[in-house]
């Protein structure tokens, strides 16, 4: 699988080096498709508290890549067979897993692109990259969908403890800073075993998977709920929500060619292949530059929200244990209605159930492997100490809204 | 100096925790002109070869306030006396030492704005603060500018081992994962003294020390200096100096308004106050939009520029010991000439003259203090046992040209 | 407090320098009672599991003291004043806490030195360094003694959250290489704060708590109960036990002065002055060179004992979540008897109940300090999300007994 | 080579995990012979200076079989063909190479078995154990002696970039503390590769050999050489020294009974069968212990260097750049007889030549190979930044004498 005159290596902060397992794996790399994902933030927004993570989704794509690889060679030495075919297919299909994320996913997927899912548009651009390369990418398609009949392959790609997960976890933990969350990913992978085609952990391993549930919590808390950069985040949707309105108004805004094809359609199904064309075009640059414009648009709603998000003039967040009460609610709608005009509330008041399963046993158990061989739930393991406790959902409340005291000083 | 209610600290993945040392602090790291820096990458297109580097100035500049923090904090436990107006007058200053950085620095400083340092951009940008803050950094501007009687203080915010080179070194070193160049900020900093108000080394700091001289010297060969990302940084610069010199031609091109206004002007002197608040708006997604319309521009040579810059489509990059043959430079010329029209060759290709001196001991003496308080210059001592083959400069020459095959594929 | 010209700085591992703050604590750490340290691990057998744990106990000494330093310098910043003498009082405490530890101290204290506490010993260690040292102790041994009107001097050397711990989790950790007990020392430290004396910690650092907290777990069931060192240290215990008894019989055995000199003796009480003599003569050599030589001892069970130490011919161990029934008891207690002869039983085969609190709220509460000054337990924080949790204690079953297969091997 | 239910890993704070290749090898690994080599520090008395650095020569020897199984794999996906054989011999070589170490090697070898060295006494172990193993080590003792036919095996196991060094430079760093010579192990490892059976470095490595060249210098001078550390296993050889004379005067002291044997003989040849016997008996308790009797000897040569060593009552050691003149030389040697009687100058005042190469190309080239598969040394290559300086021996000269204060303090 190696021609040794072209093996590349990329060097990565958080796992030494990166190598690149072949030549058309490379080409992949290579392709524009994929140099798209260097200029989209893997945590988007979160940088504005954690301002260490401006890493790219290209990293965390590659990082993929080279914990696969650990897999493989794990697998393959504990006599799990995995053909050259399974090999490559489980390379791409992890590769280009992120491919259809759009900048800011969660903020696109909410507004500008309504109703179409990163994975279905990832799925496309594998689909056209299948044609371009001649069917190269048929296996790795099936084993992205779940529809390959041995299951583990898939299990690699989506599950409980996936390699997408132990990358990201992981990565965003580094570059945050935020060490609570930093999980073995190299001990969990160590632990990995196969059985009857279904992906399991040997029972030695029994504490690195505890320490990664906990682990994943923190990282919610602590990063991807966190009250500020969750509340930053509605308003940049916010902003897009108001940007496609004025839009549907008959306006037209100062943005990017790519950016403004997008305000001005709406996507109810899946895309069309010109959608495509043009989505491969948008990145994080046509979001910051459309917002840093709009900073001086003469619509007020589309004007706050546009200098909150650049100048970091925060909307007040807080998290709660219980709801928002009906009245403080109100309160909060009434004072943003007046300020703004009619109808203001919906885009600067919001509250948001948080809910957080630190393991979904039902949904997608983890199997311990005995040394017999003998496979049961983690939870049901006599060494648990910490799986048990894990059960049950935490739920906690967002609320964000506008903050006369901080947006006046910006208008 | 404190505020305890609101006290303010950030993760920051190199060190940690970077606590901010109080309110008026914070207060600069709020403003419009400091938070621009988010935008701003540390090491420019240096993320095109290691793709972890995409840390931004804004946090440089974070880091730096935490290590001087560590500074002031070791000499005034070695009973140096920092007056708590000193103190600060240090944290401003190093906070902002960068504030006049544009996109891209030496790209712009190059063509942009060429003729004006960043350095007395930033002094510029404290001017004008310290306006706004009625005084308050009068001594940090003092500082800055070297003019301040105890001269340690300036030798912290520049010097061979000031505090900027002690943060970019082991951040660069940290987000490209090029270990060679980790240096032990924390250690050298640790083995500061100040005698005569001057900076030195406590003696046990030696190793610490020759070991920061080479990882200098990895640092630049490995990651500055590196050929390809150097190369593509050439192309960036020629793209910039063609759409420029389309401007002169009557040309107007789709930018944004702030670079445009770069684009249609030259400055050979100083900026004026207009220049700066335009400035100020200016960061790395003006440059990179910019260049994505570009790609698709009539003229052919701004059009490869951009291609090869956007899409990695790299010029070919090569560093030798020896200057490149008068022969062999013309012929890339003429290729570059034929294939894209007279004069081309300026844009596409390039010799440069790379010299790096590990230890330039004479401008920028490393003085060794003894424990009976004496003092050498590190060369001159007993342990040192790496410096004195640093004395001497390795001079290597980058050579960057048209390399039709890359190109043809993507015109 | 400095005198320049002694500062002295000790490379570690785990935290990088650590500097002693004055002198008069280096002429306590180069005194002979201190150095014994040195010569005794930290985790005893411990590294019969995980081969790095060969720390000692000096080290952990010197990390405590490392990190009273960050605790005092924290502390300060956030306007809690603290003396000179408070200071000094803190570091020889902290540095002193240990020093009556004998070798693999539960063992001693379950045999050798029955009934006298380590601590006690300390006191008594310190006491007479306090005579030696006219009164120099004084404040530090009301500290210790928790005697001091402060309350927070007591609690940072004792205490849920005391610098004790915060270095023995973290090194242990570091050492075994068991990585899910890493906990944020640092970060802890950097959130302690103190209201109406007593130590609290800043709301802001919730998540290192509650990650200590787990960390502390895993700790416990990877490391300090682990089956097998649980187990081994269990023999060793009966080794020294079985020597005992053969003393009181009125055998000699090969052995070291000291050593005989505490198998001949009793200590239901206090240690007189010359049994402290003698016990600071004690440390890991002695034990060690002991065994070494009753592995050729006529007397059956010392011999199957001590080679099975030695050698590592491992006593077989397990761990259970429910009680071990008496049958199996009895079988086990019957196969020893059997082989050994009457009586041995006692020595082979061991039922220990294990049963870890992760966080006991009412003996140790933690206390978080909100912005305004008010203060919570940690359970009642409306950001906690694994505390809860942790109230309940965990309870297991070691059992540990004589595997004829391999102990056939060894006789 | 698996056996899927016996896979034995091992937890190591360097490298994570360390796994066991195949059964045979744990059988090894659990064998009386390399057990011992638990009670072995790999750094000997350097402790006194790095108090981290109490790791023993079983993690060391574990590391090594834990990069000989990175090595295999990395030369093997470049292609190198390694048969089931050879790897395994790999790995029983390099596991042993050092199972023939005593307590304290230098000091044993320049004394206790004089003229002996360790790497003979390995190889007779290794010879040993194959007799027990019924030639189960046949072609690991070839390579071992350099006479296997495949260069690159031998090489593997001891050249200037073997396993040994990459895997004790990177331990001794990590354990002292001094990050100076921290080396990237593993970098370079992916960097191997075979040309014509011999072991070379692919171009792209060449920053990390040249940060391992520099780093072992760092190694060196901070840690090997260290004057202390020097100075004190200086004193540990003359207090054996003494020992073994006073024996020949017919004399006995408190000591081990394994010990004793060795003080009792000379070896000025190889080592009889029973010989290797009792140095399998004899690890760092036998020293340590019989160093802590000796405190109270009569012999005031003994007692004053036992006294030195136990209780770290250390001589004056100081590294110059030049030899000590006679007359200094001299006064010192003229006080030590005063003090201690006639003869006595010969243990307490040292002169050492301590000489570095730190790339000694001729004897060890380093060749790098090239994208096309051609190779040269590393010092001529266009890339080098660093090499070339580093073809001069350093030299420096130790120098350690009696301390007249220090030591009447303690007599």
């Amino acid at each position: 699988m190696k021609n040794s005159n072209k093996l590349k290596i990329f060097n990565d902060p958080v796992y030494g080096f990166i190598s690149i397992p072949d030549e058309f794996i490379f080409d992949l790399i290579e392709h524009k498709s994929f140099q798209r994902l260097r200029r989209i933030s893997q945590t988007g927004l979160t940088q504005y508290v954690y301002p260490g993570a401006t890493h790219s989704r290209y990293l965390h794509a590659l990082g993929c890549l080279h914990l696969m690889q650990k897999a493989v060679s794990t697998l393959r030495q504990k006599n799990v067979q995995i053909s050259p075919e399974e090999e490559r297919a489980l390379y791409i299909a992890i590769l280009l897993h992120d491919v259809g994320h759009g900048p800011f996913s969660h903020a696109l997927e909410s507004t500008i692109v309504e109703g179409v899912h990163h994975e279905d548009i990832s799925l496309r651009i594998m689909q056209r990259l299948n044609e371009e390369y001649k069917g190269e990418l048929d296996l790795a398609i099936q084993v992205f969908q779940k529809k390959y009949h041995r299951k583990f392959l898939g299990q690699l790609i989506a599950s409980q403890l996936d390699i997408d997960r132990l990358d990201y976890l992981k990565r965003d933990s580094f570059f945050t800073g935020v060490t609570e969350g930093n999980i073995g990913s190299d001990r969990i992978i160590s632990m990995m075993n196969v059985r009857e085609d279904e992906l399991v952990i040997d029972v030695k391993g029994i504490y690195s998977v505890e320490k990664y549930l906990i682990s994943r919590m923190f990282m919610y808390w602590q990063v991807y709920l966190h009250k500020t950069a969750f509340g930053v985040e509605l308003y940049l949707i916010q902003a897009l929500k108001r940007a496609k309105e004025l839009y549907k108004m008959g306006e037209r805004l100062p943005t990017t060619p790519a950016l403004e094809y997008f305000l001005e359609r709406d996507f109810n199904e899946k895309f069309s292949s010109d959608d495509i064309d043009v989505f491969l075009e948008l990145d994080d640059n046509d979001v910051m530059f459309s917002i840093k414009q709009w900073q001086n648009h003469s619509d007020l709603i589309l004007r706050t929200l546009a200098i909150s998000v650049v100048q970091r003039r925060l909307p007040k967040a807080e998290i709660r244990n219980n709801p928002i009460s009906k009245d403080e609610l109100e309160e909060k709608r009434q004072a943003a209605n007046q300020y703004f005009g009619e109808g203001a509330a919906d885009y600067f008041v919001h509250q948001s159930e948080l809910k957080i399963i630190p393991y979904d046993h039902e949904k997608y158990p983890i199997l311990l492997m005995d040394k017999d061989g003998s496979c049961k739930d983690i939870a049901d393991s006599e060494k648990q100490i910490l799986t048990r406790p894990l059960f049950e959902p935490t739920i906690k409340y967002h609320f964000c809204y506008w903050n006369s005291d901080k947006l006046e000083r910006i208008l």
